[in-house]
């Protein structure tokens, strides 16, 4: 496409998003036959049994009565210092690696990818990705000038990769002597896998073979956390993070943290990026990095959503209610996700491997077009390049129980 | 500064905001004497007479009263369809310039800042502002891998500097083939100048001739308009936005909007970037570029922050409610900057030329000396470059009234 007014990296396909694209139909069909009859898997987000999206009470009832000044006035750059200080807990919780950490606003987790991106990835690098990903990450290297690597995200046993993640991991640090690597876990999106902890030592073992081969190697971790308060049981989900210590000082690990589906913020945009450094210097550099980036980029973030956070963390009864709501629809969630799986055992639908999250993801060919036949059953859904995205955070545990068996169909319909 | 671990250009000094931290200092002495013998003239928000921020009853009556459901929810990537129709008038009123006009939402001014410095100014260029200017403009440019070229703002007489802002134009349009310029008017943020319609009908005719010069160069100009419901009486301050329309195609004229000072909404993050386009498929491509932007930077902006603007704009009470409201405070501030001007005149106290808006600048020598002067009188204002900037948002008429006096002293006694 040539430029007329942008300069040429800036010239862009217009069209909706896909994903609100189908989804947009989907509530069309709802209003036309009415929701019983529709199964609208498109969103991430949390949706109850009626199909409303879920806002935690334990959230807006503190978010209902902060001080009109709490919403009209800044936050300042970085982040209000109460947010700053209990954003590490909603991170980490009881699993706080020893290490430097600090932390600086972003709005959802989104802000905190693209931050580590820009100042730990140099342009026109490539970042390191899995093959199934979240699409926006190629959106944001791209705008941000960097590119993007996949490697293949599961071994033919199911499992993590590794090989194939070395393969291309040590490729790039060959190349280019730095390597941001992103990886989302636990409830990877879009297909709900979790690295197991035997997975992330192996991960660690490796990062400290190559960075002690060169000093001049930098190798950057950033963990995608958006899903975590939805992955596991207790603080299970939460073990890996202090696995991920003790590392030369040529190795860093970034978290993004997301409050956007864990607080149900997702419209009032708050999140972080933190980093668990290995020395102050490099926590500082970081903390340094990351303010200015605001400043340059979006100036400072949603102040009471920052309020909010902040004193449901620090205060025992609110974080007790709030963590017991949480739960509530966590267990819902895996619900979901059992009844979902199981039903595709039955039906012997192939799925990814899914430990828990948002999304289920199914492989096959032609995604489009099974997503169309689909659409023509009232089941709506996400193709991705490699398969279908079901998000079982979105329909009933009854509509899990017979979604497989419709979509096998809708598979071996279109591709035979 | 040597990186650790980030890349090279992402290497930053560390250290507060140093108007934050004057502010900060404000505070502490309050605290100590009460802030009736205190003038805390430093942060850029309209507080009332007793130094407490203004939140508007007619946005936060609306905001409050939304259901959780808008607070919790995504609002899509460019922003909700109602925002997008409703902030046209926000910017423009009853000035919408006959053009091709497209809205794409950001968090504040800030964010449409930096989408027009991405997307309209190449790598590497240099990007146009004043020499008195909002400081961040460099931090915008700089964190997106561009650099600021200034021009003199004023002329011997005090106007618009015509003849240098024409002279570095046409260097960087001859070195570049493209400028990005912003213009902060009316109610400039340091100094409170508006450019007049006969300046902007300069300037019009500028870029028209050069742009039939060659019609490969590309001249866009960013009107940022941060403060602009503060400034004029009526529609007054949007005169321009009419004249500046009727030029080649090769000119584009953007607007950043922000919701921050108009609709007392600093800390929801709200704003939009707006074109008003030459061709509709000027138009196309500008809201493709920002949308995309969006997606590649922060995803999407605060729901019930445009829901709120939206809601007040498309309804006639209570749009009537909110800009009575906004009048009244209008009338304060211009009532305030003139007891300033007043007094400034008495006290024979050089100011920048200054027409409407939050901050009024008293150019002096050795800034931070007089300004430390003046914090032993329990006066706090805010050292730039080439001045002190004073905020008679921030300050009562009665303050307003003694201040210069003190100024006027404070840089005899640094200066001789």
């Amino acid at each position: 496409m040539q430029n007329k007014m942008v300069i040429k990296s800036a010239v862009r396909e217009a069209g909706n998003d896909p994903i609100f694209k189908v989804s947009g139909m989907a509530k069309k069909r709802i209003a036309e036959i009415g929701k019983e009859n529709v199964i609208n898997a498109t969103l991430g987000a949390l949706m109850d049994d009626d199909g409303n999206l879920v806002a935690f009470d334990s959230v807006y009832s503190v978010f209902d009565n902060l001080d009109r000044t709490e919403y009209a006035s800044y936050a300042g750059i970085a982040g209000t210092p109460d947010f700053l200080e209990n954003v590490v807990y909603a991170c980490f919780k009881h699993q706080k690696p020893d290490a430097h950490i600090r932390a600086v606003a972003t709005p959802g987790g989104t802000g905190a990818v693209r931050h580590a991106i820009r100042n730990y990835a140099d342009t026109d690098d490539y970042v390191l990705i899995p093959d199934w990903h979240w699409a926006p990450y190629e959106t944001i290297a791209n705008e941000n000038g960097r590119k993007v690597k996949a490697f293949p995200l599961f071994s033919d046993d199911g499992g993590f990769n590794l090989e194939g993640y070395f393969g291309a991991f040590d490729n790039l640090l060959d190349e280019q002597k730095r390597v941001l690597s992103i990886i989302n876990s636990p409830a990877h999106n879009p297909t709900g896998y979790s690295l197991s902890d035997g997975e992330w030592e192996a991960i660690k073992a490796h990062y400290i073979e190559k960075a002690n081969e060169n000093p001049d190697y930098r190798i950057i971790l950033l963990c995608d956390i958006a899903y975590i308060d939805f992955a596991g049981h207790g603080e299970s989900a939460r073990d890996f993070m202090n696995i991920l210590t003790g590392m030369p000082e040529n190795v860093l690990v970034l978290y993004a943290f997301s409050a956007s589906k864990g607080y149900t913020m997702y419209g009032l945009r708050n999140g972080a990026i933190l980093c668990a450094a290995p020395t102050e210097a490099i926590a500082d550099e970081f903390a340094a990095s990351c303010a200015y980036s605001n400043r340059g980029t979006w100036s400072n973030g949603t102040h009471a959503a920052m309020t909010t956070l902040s004193q449901i963390i620090a205060d025992d009864t609110l974080r007790a209610a709030f963590e017991a709501e949480q739960e509530k629809y966590r267990d819902i969630l895996q619900a979901r996700a059992k009844a979902f799986l199981d039903a595709a055992k039955t039906a012997d639908l192939e799925i990814c491997p899914y430990v828990d999250g948002f999304f289920i993801s199914i492989p096959c060919e032609n995604t489009e077009a099974v997503r169309d036949e689909l659409i023509t059953k009232d089941f709506f859904i996400v193709a991705l390049k490699h398969g279908l995205r079901f998000a079982p955070c979105a329909v009933s545990e009854a509509q899990c129980r017979i979604a497989p068996e419709m979509i096998k169909a809708a598979i071996e319909k279109v591709n035979g």
